[in-house]
């Protein structure tokens, strides 16, 4: 089991922000990523069929890769099935929404603390709800903007077209005196640059996926299922949904590793081996 | 039981950089110490009798506070205790050598790392097996200075005889090229800037303190047993089987949180109550 791979999963690319924090952390396992395209974006769809489509990923890293650990990477799925997750799967299962909000409590000084996420993430209210149970000092200003997931998976990081929708898309956190933002998408970081540039260089960035690797690691030494003959830097193992050529150079660009080489896998293998609940 | 505190432990005043570190982290998390000064140094005892002694401090702070969770901020007694207490309690159990070892894997760069501890602690080889277990291409250099924790015990952090001792211990590891040195017992951060001085500013020092309070903190989100109610920085409860101004004097030199009242528990209350096994 200790040789086996930590499976991440999110509804696109946006996960890879938390692998690249992965990979980073723990130099020595090996990954395998599944980004479910051809069903994104889960930010507008119900809680329900989120948790369908994650028990649906779940099941083939396991069958696939007997991964040792699931940590899913993305916020909304976090957010709509977590908790079933962790009820229904015999390995750890690690969300991205606990660390970050964490990570948050810690780095606010003003406890006026913003979060952006997708549409669905801020419908759940997880972020808040989260963040108040660990400080209730803190007061918390939610806003989805859900549009900054196209960009990213478009690979539109950069373009003034880019720069246009992020500034419109925070202009109404920007008269909130918050000290920090929590980038509550794990598509966002990739937009990191265009963020702060908006709103400026006194908020402080929280990465979720930083704090998420870092839980992961925590889970894996308490557990004693950190890899123990690892290589450093094993290639990692990339499954899309959907287009792969798109997958493979955004994750060229993101990630430390190139080239990326990920897999197609047609979303009926994920539909049609998993109606055995 | 999320309103219960944290417990943390030590043979003496040690474990205080742990709670230190804990309590800057979980700010609204209540704490009970317990430092069983009456039978200090654990180092050159053997695994047994420090096994003993734990499942004792471990009884005495459930019973007396009902912890949520049992740091063992004590090298000595993880390297001794950690897997037997992990089997016998239902609480989670960290101690500080994994979260210690994960750190100088993090930290190296040369790959040539230093761990200075207990007698009792290098005689148990878990920080050189631990930290090869995380990166197999490290090379450890383990050195037991456990004159250190006299000092440390004495409050004497900064005179010249502490400096003449700090120097004389760490003389074996200066030709060793290492770029980090692992401070693996918990006494050791409170003469921090000797070791610095002796090893040089291009040495890491890493306080496997920093990286459990990190360790327990992911623990607490993951089971979900974090404080939601808690007040900031709410004080401390401390309990020592040794002098209790000595420690009290100790705590309010190092800790935040001042003045710092301990309760003395006689040996004897840890002993007569948990003969039970």
């Amino acid at each position: 089991m200790q040789n086996s791979p930590i499976g991440l999963m999110d509804s696109g690319v946006g996960g890879l922000t938390v692998l690249k924090e992965v990979q980073r952390l723990l130099p020595t396992e090996k990954t395998v990523f599944l980004g479910d395209q051809a069903r994104l974006p889960y930010g507008p769809r119900d809680a329900a069929e989120v948790t369908t489509f994650t028990r649906q990923i779940a099941g083939f890293l396991q069958r696939q890769a007997d991964i040792k650990m699931l940590i899913i990477a993305c916020n909304t799925a976090t957010a709509a099935a977590l908790t079933t997750m962790q009820k229904e799967l015999i390995i750890p299962v690690v969300g991205v929404i606990a660390p970050g909000a964490r990570a948050a409590v810690q780095a606010t000084r003003n406890h006026r603390i913003g979060v952006i996420a997708t549409s669905g993430t801020v419908k759940s209210d997880q972020y808040q709800q989260t963040i108040l149970a660990k400080d209730p000092h803190n007061t918390v200003f939610s806003l989805a903007t859900q549009n900054f997931v196209d960009l990213v998976e478009a690979n539109d990081l950069t373009s003034a077209h880019a720069q246009s929708v992020v500034k419109t898309g925070l202009a109404p956190l920007l008269d909130k005196n918050i000290d920090t933002l929590v980038m509550g998408c794990t598509h966002f970081p990739l937009l990191r640059p265009l963020i702060q540039e908006v709103v400026g260089p006194d908020v402080t960035l929280v990465d979720p996926g930083t704090a998420t690797a870092n839980m992961a690691t925590s889970l894996l030494d308490y557990w004693n299922l950190a890899n123990p003959s690892g290589v450093q830097h094993p290639a990692g193992d990339y499954f899309t949904t959907g287009d792969v050529d798109r997958f493979n150079k955004l994750a060229d660009n993101w990630l430390e590793e190139t080239p990326v080489r990920a897999h197609h896998l047609p979303v009926a293998e994920l539909t049609q081996t998993t109606e055995v609940e």
